[in-house]
């Protein structure tokens, strides 16, 4: 029944509950969407990092409107995306002798956080995050980083225990690679589990921009980590671009998809500025790892904490179906006026 | 020897160390609690959350003598409240066919928070926080939520596994509750513990303001979770009444009060745009639950982290008697030159 | 070869990676070092607590040539202190009649953060932060507090379970030490670990400025910690001298040095107003103790999140050597355009 809501469209987007007693307001306003979304970017870059709610002058019916647009656009992007480009995505190898080469550009781009609003971004082959280097604990890695920025940059891998002149830090372990050269870094993975890669220079800016990806370490042996059926990233960062996961900023956040009883797999990551509390709408998370390392035990909540730097493992058995709100419970990262915004998406349970 | 103490105001407000070796302050300063309470209200209200240490011109008798009323003020409030108006009181209920059923009614209100100052509010039954919803892990609840304002709104309810149309998201499972409507939503509640309702529309504001409150799940199977001799709520909010917890800033937060050995339950809950460390002076936290799900093992700690969103259980024994400070210890939000204000309230141990 | 390294000086301050294919520079410019320190006391003082990066003005080289002389004045600086004082240095004591008993003075200072740069601080005997007291759980102590402020003060021992009528709290547990005046505490320390002593009156601006210590006990029956090697101090500041690590921002902070194999006992303390996650290079935490109280089981990670009262305690095994970054995840507290700044230190593994 999911599949059919989220293709109707704005005008069927909400499930009326069955003890409902309030009328349904059927003008969906979708012509205010690009003013409100030209608005939100203007907000979000707000120095404070918040929101002013006096004297938002909305009326009530036009705060609804587009709150409901806007719901409209999400669950339109779960069927067909409403930005351009997709981070995240998983990048090819060739293999070289037993080794993994991967190969990453940085390169200044735009970058679209919400239909119709592209930010100064800086990305790893043109994308925000980066894409996703998947390798296996044990089995040596080479990246061939190449800098097309006009500025200096260099890579650090996030949680890995690597020999110290493949860390990344320039003038402590390496130089910085300056525009139009390349550098290669080389180190055999370890400890498993869900790093990050970013940029260690200038990385305020850097790394706000986008100099950022997924780095996910496969265990050497099986068994190693809880079973699961789908591997989901939810990467936030809180800056340059405003409040975002995987790059994106709502309504442009993909959704995440279950079949009912799909045990899911969240990596979360932070690689903002400020702390983000992940809640989760009707179901449970089971975390199991904090920084790639199981935890001596797992814990059960609702809301999982995510620091800059740190990243937590959680499984999420799909056992209630719905469509699900998943955000960032800073209510000012996520919802204004207008509607909802920045750190928002759903876990749609089929 | 506290009773006495607190009936005595704020001339005999403190306890003399023996080993003291400083002459005692007499002049408490009372006539300048209203000033001081008006500075607090435009320093709170402050966009970047922080005030401005320099400058604040006054002497170091000023200073003492409004730290001074204010103690006392704070005691006086543990004999006879100093402000109107009390938050989180237990809602009744009546039973129709087996369901447990509540009404509540949202509506615009001024809220007393410190002593003379009245901010715009948004209460439920006319209260912040809201009344607080007590019910059974797998009995039956209707709550029926009655919208007195000018804008539409919602109730979520925080860290419920209820079915989708009852999750209170507008436009993805249900309509907003227009002003002047009506919506009655039923679960029946589960996981147990401590857990949250709010306004899932517009929420920045509205919860900010004041629409939230504590829905507190028993458990089916008694046991399910660590003894206790008094159960006591412990909510934070940081935005439109500023530093606030269960709705009200020191002076005008309820002491909490034990025998010696008394076993307290303190729940921890979030429903501000910050992270808040709470710290308890002269005892021990034992955090036994996180978002109501108990721990697989407790911790010990005496300042236990809340993040927004979050909920936290812990058990304090009540085994060192005195007046123990308890507080938010980002000092920026518990003490200023003129005084504790904010987050700041104690435990008085007999 | 790492001490080699150090003694080189800035010219000398990386290790190039065997795989670089990078030209190194090799301009120090060093003469633009006093210039961005100015720089930077200015945007540390910004009251946002961050930095505007758009801007900057800077050229990738003066980007680069800074960056690198910050390098090589911290690596200078273990050598040879590159600013003057040091904070946290063990204070002896006397004992009389079995008593353990210390002195401190409360002082109006200037304290030189980054080279070249004095701040108006607050010293408990002229340092920040003030020095450290070693106790033993069950053995009584004594602690005579001189204030030769302009204001009154207290102290408070954070984490302790001291007697009521000794907690440090103005007005409730007893009058604030007036200036020129001083005061006794007394109490049996304990529980054990890592605890904090500062100032309770007026303490944004107190503990702001730096009346704050670290407090240790060590326990009464040993093999109750785990052993270790070396014992270091991490306290975080955030406030009136920008964004320090024991007192120093970078590149004055001070780096910690391990042989090959040792195991270091970091005790890390958040005496600020904001959240800090310290993410460590190339090894593992293993956190063993929170608020000094043992963790029922240890557990691993790499970025250590500490708010404000907290305290954690982590073993690191020195196992990979090199110099490893050591630094506040939140980049705008470590990192700008002219290099890296604040909560940035190292771990150097010879």
């Amino acid at each position: 029944m999911f599949i059919g809501m989220v293709a109707g469209g704005a005008g069927a987007a909400a499930l009326v509950g069955v003890t409902a007693a309030a009328a349904w307001p059927s003008s969906a306003a979708s012509e205010s969407s690009s003013a409100s979304a030209s608005t939100a970017t203007t907000m979000v870059m707000d120095s404070s990092g918040s929101t002013d709610m006096a004297g938002s002058g909305m009326s009530d019916a036009d705060m609804n409107a587009s709150a409901e647009a806007k719901v409209g656009q999400f669950l339109d992007n779960a069927a067909s995306p409403i930005t351009a480009g997709q981070g995240a995505t998983e990048l090819e190898w060739r293999t070289v002798n037993g080794v993994r080469v991967f190969e990453l550009t940085c390169e200044e781009i735009e970058w679209e956080v919400i239909p119709g609003e592209r930010v100064a971004a800086m990305g790893y082959n043109g994308i925000v995050p980066g894409p996703t280097l998947r390798v296996v604990e044990g089995e040596p890695v080479r990246v061939v980083v190449r800098n097309e920025l006009t500025q200096s940059t260099s890579v650090h891998w996030h949680g890995q225990r690597v020999p110290n002149d493949q860390d990344g830090v320039p003038y402590i372990t390496q130089p910085p690679i300056l525009p139009g050269e390349s550098y290669t870094y080389e180190f055999t993975p370890g400890p498993f589990g869900s790093h990050m890669y970013h940029s260690h220079h200038n990385a305020t800016e850097q790394v706000g921009k986008g100099l950022l990806g997924a780095l996910l370490v496969e265990p050497a042996e099986r068994g190693s980590e809880p079973p699961y059926d789908k591997d989901e990233l939810y990467i936030l960062n809180d800056t340059l671009g405003g409040f975002t996961i995987n790059g994106k900023g709502f309504p442009a956040t993909a959704a995440y998809t279950a079949g009912l009883g799909d045990r899911l797999r969240f990596r979360f990551m932070n690689e903002g500025q400020m702390v983000h509390p992940i809640h989760l709408h009707g179901l449970t998370f089971e975390v199991f790892a904090r920084d790639g390392y199981p935890l001596p035990q797992p814990f059960r909540c609702d809301t999982i904490t995510v620091a800059p730097g740190e990243r937590w493992d959680a499984i999420v058995v799909a056992d209630n179906p719905g469509v699900w709100a998943f955000h960032c419970h800073i209510l000012s990262h996520a919802e204004r006026p207008d509607g909802m915004f920045g750190m928002v998406t759903a876990l749609i349970v089929e």
